[in-house]
């Protein structure tokens, strides 16, 4: 049974999380939206009556008679399923909180570009995107990164994965995250990236994976661009 | 074993969603920071090293050698022991997807009053909240409530529950951002309660269940007041 995955068809966007780990586990699966009249499938899913399980909003993924929605939602379930995440309890849950922290980080990259409001453009609100990009580089990024370098530094297991020693979805997502940092703002990665070394390197080490590296020089991985989470503003990375 | 929670002892915020559901469940729970010198030993707690599952931020909740942060990852661990979610893989995931949407809309609310960042002051940031509250109240507020009814709508087991037909921590949930959005955004609210039925009838029932009840009459429930999530500025509630 393949996985059905409902994203936006020309964004990395949240989806990209679940694709990342899709494509680690080498899991088959159709990214339904990137089909021809896909984003049509995806809306008609999103608001038919063919289950109670309604998404708020995508990503969502279709497994055998299961929607589920909300990336970190996903990636609980898929890391269970794929070895992604250790089977025992409590380390189950320290992955999933992992993984809720880089979600609110995402929120927050997010918003640096749209402090308003997500239905408005980035040009209707680019004053206010100037003062809250100028906190979030001074203040919030390195809390994050300073957060999940303490993290690598303190694994019993050594600094190269988050959890345990194997990869988990949150080394995944904490690859990503950094990828779309260091595509969005630059100039502030290149002065965070001395001071959180453990972090750069899970960076690398994971986009060395063997079927990490073939997605992302496949065709199936979006290329950053100015619709997506990750934007490239100059006047916002200062 | 009673549980150890930790949070900011002056607020609800997001510590009060894991209050709710410890006492609805009837567990013994210490709310540390509340105690003397408790604030202490909750930032001691948070940048020690008697663990490697260092939480980001408060909330997080100690049960035996387990130390759980990320508010909707606690309620996943203690929906699971105190039966406040079902047993069984789908309705455990649906629940904590509508938790995890659940929190998406309280770091919305709080955004409405700091848009611009955390670490500034109210005052600091008062035209761009005016701009984000308008925004929030004319389309975010509606979006979240509609989806909620929606959900409750869709339920097979009725429209009394968001999962089947027992009170999950989801409920709970749903009825605290109710009752905070009433606070904070009373004109809005008295609007937008009238096209959402459903969800105002679940925050009753919520708030009459026994445990509920007597939780909320006591000295153990924090007022709303204008340092947490939830607050009330006239201007930001047209």
């Amino acid at each position: 049974m393949r996985y059905e995955l409902y994203y936006w068809p020309s964004i990395q966007g949240r989806g990209e999380f679940v694709r990342l780990a899709l494509e680690e586990a080498g899991a088959p699966y159709v990214d339904v939206a990137r089909a021809k009249n896909g984003e049509k499938r995806m809306l008609a899913q999103m608001h038919g009556r063919a289950s109670h399980f309604l998404p708020f909003a995508p990503p969502f993924l279709k497994f055998e008679r299961q929607l589920i929605g909300q990336t970190a939602n996903i990636l609980l379930f898929l890391g269970a399923r794929h070895g992604l995440a250790p089977k025992a309890d409590a380390g189950r849950l320290w992955t999933h909180q992992l993984q809720l922290t880089l979600a609110d980080l995402v929120a927050e990259v997010h918003d640096a570009h749209h402090p308003i409001g997500a239905g408005l453009y980035y040009e209707d609100q680019r004053r206010e995107a100037k003062r809250r990009a100028a906190d979030f580089t001074a203040h919030r990024l390195p809390k994050f990164l300073g957060y999940f370098e303490n993290v690598l530094a303190a694994n019993p297991r050594g600094p190269t994965h988050l959890v345990g020693g194997r990869t988990t979805y949150a080394d995944l997502s904490l690859f990503q995250v950094v990828a779309g940092l260091e595509y969005a703002f630059p100039k502030a990665m290149k002065r965070a990236g001395r001071r959180h070394p453990h972090v750069m390197r899970l960076h690398t080490r994971v986009a060395a994976r063997p079927r990490i590296a073939a997605y992302l020089a496949s065709a199936r991985r979006i290329p950053f661009n100015q619709e997506g989470i990750f934007r490239h503003y100059e006047e916002l990375d200062r």
